[in-house]
């Protein structure tokens, strides 16, 4: 805990940190803020043309009817197995064991709707067709996360997810977009937002994973599907009087790092090449297909962590922040590339990964 | 509908709006962040200096070993309450007909936590001593809101208020503040809030009242319900990685407006005054106990509208934005001063009243 607690720390410090955008600092919004007018009206509980005006785009982006905005993705998607389970009548859902409802939310889908969840697959690899068409009866809603995060970031292959969404729709069952992050995987999918949407008959998107902003999600669907969505905000308390701290940032960063998703793809498959060639190092998935992955390292996490810091101090290179034990011989972490990443310099970051080679085979000897 | 649309154009356009503290513009945000280093660390998922030194400020001004920030009172009420309800293994909670939960939350304390409300008193009065002592059995917690909002802001004496506290400690029956608008009473009270929380288990208290802030909430009562009631924010989907553009407004505007309560409140009662010197025309309360209070008039809806909107043009001076009708002869509507009482000239004011008592005249006769 507490050598995690240096590495934190040196990586806070170190002068080329290789993930994500930036400190997560009051900076991020002044910037978004920079330039707007200080009498735009504020929206008034999901009301006037600022929260109004953002939705309609999403919802267009998207290729949805409507979107509502909401404070947070927690809420968004618990509301809306909510409203596929009322209208079916059915209190199953089904997703991954790894799936951010069942794993980070206290709880909250079970404690607050009474939902009962079903685990398809297990925790190391992803739902298949095979998963879904075997899942039991009285599903209300299949909940896909794109890409799953928790294992490295895999993705179905775009053919088999049309082929589960053909299943589903065959069953009446309603599919669910976790798109947490979906912005990412769309330059390796090769297509629109609204044409991998249109699968779906929900979806979520958040604004503060490889969009960077402050927090806040979009849900989008049907017209009738956003109205009820709305109800359960209110009843939630995310109705808030003004959104507006959320919403502004989430379209500035929509729109500054949209376009930069191929290049954080791109990036991604250099770096975890780059891990790939060290030695008792792999990542998860080999080649990445959004901005991240895991990195899966055959050492301790204290030997992992004492060589990371090493890094640092020769090279300002700073590879992660946190490591996750595995066993006692082995140790992962994720990487998420945004901005920062081209702003390490080459030579800096071959040297980076000379050192992190040569302690790994120290390790092994 | 499209009257008081009218109206509230009136108003918005008005030189000299009498309540509030000013428009809900983006301009509330820039003003709260002038100043704060943009290199200042996001909260991150409720920890960090930025939320834990305010939740700690927050916790010592109302007396109690901690406290929680939250997005909404919505949020922190309907975990309140749920945490009460648990705890004592009763579903039952009692509160005005007119409470928050019971009018403006869309039934989520039903339709999320399955709590089942006692409505006490009835819509035209406050709850009384009376009224608690014969409750039924099987309440875990009673909500009392000071002042009691949708009857005029309303309080009960200080002495009744410790009574009723007494009465819920001997029977076991945990007591909760719906304090919204508590800052706004003290002055009347003569008492900090840590006295008047002190007859508490849990303290709810609002930032964009009297405060003035963009949104978000306290819930504050002993650490072990305190902590309960962060698992119930995630599970709610409010505990955002970054509430920071709501806290540090909130901060902001305490410090700012704080120490303006008793302004606000001998306003009111002079504004008070000068209506029910009008001809047909009362207040609730006749003489007002925080800033705020109803204004009650023997027109119809339409009628009073009309004169609203002719006094804007003639003075300048807003006297209200919205006007609800309750009968076909008589309407009411809500004042709640701020800052901008004090930009009205005295002699506008006196001619708005005028005015308004003219009007009011030729209407009886």
């Amino acid at each position: 805990m507490n050598e995690s607690k240096t590495l934190q720390q040196a990586f806070n410090e170190s002068v080329y940190p290789v993930g994500g955008h930036g400190k997560r600092s009051v900076n991020v919004l002044l910037e978004a803020f920079e330039g707007i007018n200080g009498d735009t009206e504020s929206d008034i509980y999901g009301n006037g043309p600022l929260i109004e005006e953002f939705q309609t785009e999403m919802a267009s982006y998207l290729g949805k009817p409507s979107a509502v905005f909401f404070p947070s993705g927690t809420m968004a998607q618990q509301i809306a197995l909510r409203i596929w389970s009322d209208r079916s009548g059915k209190t199953k859902v089904a997703y991954h064991p790894l799936c951010h409802l069942e794993i980070h939310e206290q709880n909250g889908l079970r404690e607050l709707h009474r939902l009962e969840p079903v685990l398809l697959a297990d925790k190391s690899r992803l739902i298949t067709l095979q998963d879904v068409e075997a899942m039991p009866d009285g599903i209300s809603c299949l909940l896909l996360e794109l890409p799953q995060r928790e294992i490295g970031g895999q993705l179905p292959d775009y053919g088999e997810l049309e082929a589960i969404a053909a299943y589903c729709r065959s069953k009446g069952i309603k599919l669910h977009l976790d798109g947490a992050r979906l912005f990412e995987v769309l330059p390796y999918y090769g297509k629109s937002a609204a044409e991998v949407c249109a699968f779906f008959d929900s979806v979520y998107v958040s604004f503060y994973k490889g969009i960077g902003g402050i927090a806040g999600a979009i849900l989008a669907g049907d017209t009738d599907f956003t109205d009820e969505s709305k109800i359960w905000k209110r009843r939630h308390g995310g109705d808030l009087i003004g959104l507006y701290p959320y919403i502004i940032p989430a379209a500035h960063y929509f729109r500054q790092r949209l376009p930069k998703m191929e290049q954080y793809y791109e990036d991604a498959i250099r770096l975890a090449a780059m891990y790939n060639g060290c030695t008792g190092a792999a990542t998860r998935p080999a080649v990445p297909v959004s901005n991240m992955f895991h990195v899966h390292l055959d050492v301790s996490k204290e030997t992992a962590e004492s060589a990371i810091r090493g890094i640092i101090r020769e090279t300002g290179v700073g590879l992660t922040h946190n490591i996750n034990a595995v066993s006692e011989q082995s140790c992962s972490y994720e990487i998420s590339l945004g901005d920062r990443y081209r702003l390490v310099p080459e030579d800096k970051l071959r040297e980076a990964f000379r050192l992190l080679d040569d302690e790994l085979r120290k390790a092994k000897e």
